[in-house]
């Protein structure tokens, strides 16, 4: 069979990481695929650049355009990145009738429901493996080896810079600040982190996979968002002390009324998986109905690990030139007309536990004051733990799990201790994982 | 879409998990695949046992022969297990031009070399998800997800009972027999756990593995096998002192030389993944050129997690019936051309750190000699621990685990040990992990 014809349009690390990939395990691939797998054409913005792969064999130029209407070019990766340039090459390559690979979370999270409507009336494929958890096959298993189940929830640590701070912040005993900084100095995080540490990018990953585990259409801007930016290393100190990590975790869970979809910094008991994934690494957990916890670990960025997912796509889209298009994969795991609408719940109406530390000015009576409270709105207590705070002689440190319970209530609770006289400024609220392994 | 139809031989634990999960869930499952899937005719040995699963809508009757004769059926469903009845009967199905989904590893590992040439002859498909590690898709994650890369190696705990029975003698100090009694009790354990507890059923996955991974036909019969059922519950606690876990793993790994392919207990440090999969849970690494260190982890056996494995199958063929044969995921990973042969590694050849324990019987001097030894071959030494032994006062049990050496050297010095006339009867080995999360 002739080989299929790749044009990139952006030759970064991850650009860069493909081709050689397919240029070092070439002759394995093609053993896999049975035809190969040519990057020919390559757009980028500076031709003057050093390029870290061979380039002999590519048609180097600046005009992505040109790329996407060659008529020679089989499939367009596109790999520049955002929801603008990227957005329009993406739809001019579906309207000229072109597979696309991405591994752009961004454009897909925000402008997903428009490309695939598009890419299924024209009859390519979009293929985006590489968009979320990196080199980790997550879209395929949930998507297709996982399709027989009802998915009741999926948890996972999606953004490396995130977990690797959490790790330095508990083993190396650092400062957020400190920790960041060296995430920087290893490549780990961008000059300007904020899409990392403020859930950003791990939003955008949980908007694909919910859609994909609930068959609801991509919805970033319903995700409830806290980043890890605020989180204190006494509470790092205090969950440990209570047989807990904090990690940052994408959750997207089924309720009876509509579908959790929420990123934000979580307890989870130090004995389950998610809880031992450290660094730079990430993991997810899907949880079927059928075939109960199943977990995924790898590799989240970087350009090997990248390049990987990305080129399986680019494999399983030679595969797919010859099929039939009412035979393929859809692009959101359910058939495009049997997407359906399914509420998003508000924080108000997330289950779980609850762990909250507050600073009292009086120790006697207080305890039970807090604990009345709780009992009067029905909470369970798992785990209480008193602690001195660093300054204030007479004041104290309560920190309180909670068992199970809507949050709305437990904002309820929240505002009466707030209201406590003896009760001090700053209330930490941190949510507990729910889900077993 | 017209509905595949599929035809069931047996009709047991799996079997009526596979129409329970299609029943339950077939409203999501035809919004995935576009396309209803329906069992329509089931062969079983009684009919008058009652069935787990609802069968008014199946044509239940005992002739299996009729089933893969039926020109109405498009997929054969294999439930019946071994490789006699059940190889003949896949072999008709694919001469009569019907896909396959087979839940049977042994029926692979044994004869799947002639059942993919004959499927490829015939131009259909013979899936086995269900036959590696139960529900976790490993076989489509290295087949399609990791395609690109080089396999360098893959290690899984793929046999759920033997893990079942080293976490109890880990956690609930009990020894192998009484842990065996009790998967038995739980029903994690066959009546006759032959096949679990000696590594058969793992070795079987270990050549269904190491053929995808590497490009090779199926070897089953070249794998080097321990099980654990001589294993003792002082290594066990011997290798706790010294940070290890001991696994029971199936492994296969390149070497410059060929492929180690190998089954035994096996030491893995403590905070590693796999270290912490505890009871009859799989997991499986597997380590790609490209993207690193990847982790799967779920449920190795049971009738939903097989039955979601199964399913997937079935709706992977519904979608495969509509692609031209060239364009097919190959069964082995690699084209049925481009499969070759290569060097399977003996034992000796196996390169890897030892644990060792051997008792003494007479303290003074021994250590030294035994040390002796092991630097005169130049094995290095990572860590020793001496230990009073239950009985004979004098003696000393002496556990050593030795850097990476090829194990050809290793058994030169375990001879001479075993030569050396302070030596005790009954020096005990084992085989250390060498991958990394």
């Amino acid at each position: 069979m002739k080989p299929v014809k790749v044009g990139v349009l952006g030759l970064g690390t991850v650009g860069a990481g493909v081709v050689n990939l397919l240029t070092r395990n070439g002759d394995e691939i093609t053993r896999r695929a049975g035809r190969q797998i040519c990057v020919t054409r390559a757009a980028v913005q500076n031709l003057d650049k050093t390029r870290d792969c061979p380039v002999n064999a590519i048609d180097l130029g600046t005009d992505c355009r040109a790329i996407v209407e060659d008529p020679e070019i089989d499939v367009v990766l596109e790999l520049i990145g955002g929801d603008g340039e990227a957005y329009d090459l993406v739809m001019a390559a579906i309207a000229n009738g072109k597979h696309v690979v991405t591994a752009n979370k961004h454009l897909i999270a925000l402008k997903g429901n428009d490309i695939f409507a598009a890419a299924d009336e024209a009859g390519v494929v979009v293929s985006f493996e590489a968009a979320v958890a990196g080199g980790i096959p997550i879209i395929k298993a949930m998507r297709e080896s996982l399709a027989a189940n009802r998915i009741e929830w999926v948890a996972g640590i999606v953004n490396g810079t995130s977990n690797f701070i959490l790790s330095q912040m508990n083993f190396e005993d650092v400062s957020f600040e400190e920790a960041l900084a060296d995430a920087q100095r290893r490549g780990f995080a961008e000059a300007d982190p904020t899409f990392d540490i403020e859930g950003i990018d791990a939003a955008h990953k949980l908007a694909i996979i919910g859609s994909i585990a609930f068959g609801i259409p991509l919805s970033f801007d319903r995700i409830h968002t806290d980043g890890i930016q605020n989180l204190a290393a006494d509470d790092i100190e205090y969950a440990a002390e209570l047989g807990y990590r904090i990690k940052h975790l994408g959750i997207a869970r089924r309720q009876e009324t509509g579908v959790e979809m929420r990123v934000h910094p979580t307890l989870v008991p130090e004995r389950a998986l998610l809880a031992n994934v450290e660094g730079e690494k990430n993991a997810i957990m899907v949880y079927g109905d059928a075939v109960g916890p199943t977990a995924y670990y790898g590799a989240g960025a970087g350009a090997g690990p990248t390049a990987s997912s990305v080129v399986a796509d680019l494999i399983d889209t030679a595969r797919i030139m010859s099929v039939d298009p009412a035979g393929r994969v859809p692009h959101l795991a359910f058939q495009p007309d049997q997407i359906t609408e399914e509420r998003i719940l508000e924080a108000p109406d997330f289950v779980c536990g609850h762990y909250f530390r507050v600073q009292v000015a009086d120790k006697t009576g207080v305890m039970a004051e807090i604990t009345g409270m709780l009992a009067e709105l029905e909470i369970g207590i798992e785990a209480i733990l008193q602690k001195d705070p660093p300054t204030a002689e007479d004041d104290a440190r309560v920190i309180i799990i909670t068992k199970s319970v809507r949050e709305g209530i437990l904002m309820q609770a929240l505002d009466q201790i707030r209201a406590l006289p003896t009760t001090r400024e700053g209330l930490v609220h941190l949510r507990v994982a729910e889900f077993d392994d």
